[in-house]
């Protein structure tokens, strides 16, 4: 058999609690095998000593393209930043940027532990290219904008949402899912949101979206409607068991409720919430009623990084602070919302080390000093290991990077490009 | 002439521009001769190549030691939190533990840039003894807690407050300097404020005390003397110029005046201020005012690390809460408060890459996928890069780390030390 033995650690279980065990992986199936302490004759041998293996982190929602953006307009608030500098910015994005942006960020989240992620952007033939060819695991799709726009642009725009999320549902082996992405229920119109959430639901494909973000978000629709955003949302379809929402800040105990009641998941992203101004999501009361949590960085622009240990750090940070208790979202519920709370919410396998469960792992080493002692490994998770700490990635059953070093994509080609893709769109906006 | 040559990379100078440049170190002086374009025959050289060269970060508000508890009391509020876990844990610790935390402390500091920090703690000897050994610079001090000691403790503890701090002033060969530090204003009775006060400034010795950290520490004062703790404060003489304060969060625009007009340094410690739920600072009113504001980590139970480019980035992303509004508390802000303005607050040189300032120094390598593309490199300083960046540490013209190996303590036997204290330690509590 084809196996990968992951020897010698300590395996987050998804119950959060640790021990030591080692993993054996069919590579073939891109599965586990088992745990405990193997005496395996592997193709593939991870050392992991010192090492704590857990579930690779998931991604729940990004645009992974906007890595070319980083840093590039900071300290604005989201309505200014959008209009004045990231959507003339991405206006002039080619086919080419995408791709050498979406590489970018691909490879630093493989070298911070991420082996999933779901991303919203556009040229998503692009995005898919460089999903199969890093060999991660992502929901990816087209997001749609109507406002501004004439009847046929709008439909235009709408059509190609779902036709790309048809064409690439099930890509590279299955490691590509697809969603139907309006951008948000103030950017998009009603009719087109309906005709979206039907057609993707058809075809048994999710709907993901924009929704709470900011007040400007919420005020129009309950001033228009007489009704919240998650209510309106549930009015035209897109509040299924399959859908997700990113960011829910300003949602109050009524949408908590739909969204318990419904199973959409909710993907919370702390860093762009707080750098944006936007506001602190009540996510303790969003666990406590049953909500599907997960965690994402959303764009580089506004975080500046893709690295999910932030992420954790911010959310059970922000959450305290939302609270006004500082034994809101704990360590533990960080940990479950970057891995099986994400994997969850956004309907990809993985999120958790079990046998059976699919193969995407990071090795995080527990040897720096910012993780001595080890006190407790599920609160260095949370609030102290970095993404550099992750040694070792592995995504279906396949190493994507091994002690630091990216197998699947030329670190430095990825960044070259990267560096050229940016200089030559800043002198063009 | 004995000089260290930091060559090839780029400059960080005190008005937040970047340019490349040489620096060019005076070692036995410990001060920056020159930066520019240098064709130096130095003693030593530092290759900068790809890198940005700033001042060594300062660290203006923790409890080294600390680290021995990191991650071992999560997710609860300050009071209880103090109480139930980290006053037994303390009460506990030797002298030898607490040289063992201070240098695992230190040692994280020099691996992510820190070259300076003002220290409370106790068994101050050891802490000296850390900081002369590993090279760094520290304001250190013993903290007095009055509150449940009868009279002849209580003088007993403010007593070695003074003695430590007239003692350990000055020492190693300067590096170290002392400050005396009641723990709080409703810890320590008002008769030996006063007279710590008095006595310190006497002897041109700063006070270092926390205030204002939560509501529960603002409320007795209002309600026993009517007014607010900083003025308090200033009415037992310790709202000098030299003095500084920790937190400062629940401050009213009266205080934040006191402060301004006293030039009291004032260290925002943002991770620390989130993960007790303590609350938002109003630094952005601060900094309007004209406040010294420095950054500081706390210690490391309540951060968990003693990483300041996590500190930058949720100060920035704090502020931005605070104060509703995107634009506040912005990048170029939280780079000056994580230097200049946390070397100022405390009183110690650095802060600011010039020539004839300290030569305390922090090279970043910017090489990395999550620095990439380089489109702004204070915005990544302050929200991008992580300790684990810092490719070179000099404190007082002396190679603290080169290429991430430290060369003044030896991490293995650190890391070691500090497992072992921490082991011992949860063995006897
Ligand atoms: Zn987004
Ligand atoms: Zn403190």
């Amino acid at each position: 058999m084809n196996t990968l033995h992951i020897a010698g650690g300590q395996v987050l279980r998804p119950d959060m609690t640790v021990e030591s065990a080692d993993v054996l992986v069919d590579r073939d199936e891109g599965t586990i095998l088992e745990t405990g302490t193997l005496d395996a004759d592997a193709t593939e041998t991870l050392d992991a000593e010192g090492c704590l293996v857990m579930p690779g982190l998931v991604n729940a929602h990004c645009h992974a393209a906007m890595t070319l953006l980083r840093g590039y307009a900071d300290d604005k608030p989201l309505g200014a930043w959008l209009q004045e500098d990231i959507w003339p910015a991405e206006a002039a994005l080619t086919p080419e940027d995408v791709r050498a942006g979406t590489e970018l960020g691909i490879l630093e989240m493989i070298k911070s532990g991420t082996t999933a992620f779901a991303d919203m952007y556009f040229e998503v033939p692009e995005v898919a290219a460089a999903v199969e060819e890093s060999g991660v695991r992502a929901r990816i799709g087209h997001g749609v904008v109507t406002i501004g726009k004439d009847d046929e642009a709008a439909w235009a725009d709408a059509d190609e949402s779902l036709d790309i999320a048809r064409e690439f549902d099930g890509a590279a082996d299955g490691r590509i899912r697809t969603a139907v992405m309006p951008h948000s229920l103030t950017t998009v119109g009603e009719e087109y949101l309906h005709e979206l959430a039907a057609e993707a639901h058809d075809d048994g494909i999710p709907v993901h979206y924009h929704a709470n973000e900011t007040t400007d978000e919420v005020e129009p629709i309950v001033e228009e409607r007489d009704e919240r955003p998650l209510a309106y949302a549930k009015s035209v379809g897109m509040l299924t068991e399959s859908d997700f929402v990113a960011h829910g800040v300003h949602t109050d105990g009524e949408e908590i409720e739909l969204l318990a009641e419904a199973g959409t998941g909710v993907v919370h992203c702390p860093a762009s919430n707080m750098k944006l101004a936007s506001g602190m999501a009540p996510i303790q009361d969003m666990l406590d009623a049953g909500v599907t949590v997960g965690l994402g960085t959303d764009g580089a622009a506004s975080n500046n990084d893709l690295d999910l240990f932030d992420e954790m750090r911010d959310a059970a940070m922000l959450g305290k602070l939302a609270s006004d208790d500082a034994s809101a979202v704990a360590a533990p519920d960080v940990v479950r919302m970057a891995t099986a709370g994400s994997a969850d919410a956004i309907g990809l396998p993985g999120g958790r080390l079990e046998a059976g469960a699919v193969a995407d792992i990071a090795v995080v080493d527990l040897d720096a000093p910012h993780l001595t002692p080890a006190n407790n490994l599920v609160s260095h998770l949370a609030y102290a290991t970095r993404g550099s700490d992750v040694r070792h990635t592995v995504c279906d059953g396949q190493v994507l990077m091994r002690d630091r070093e990216v197998l699947t994509l030329d670190e430095e080609t990825v960044k070259a490009r990267a560096r050229t893709a940016a200089a030559d769109l800043f002198e063009r906006v």
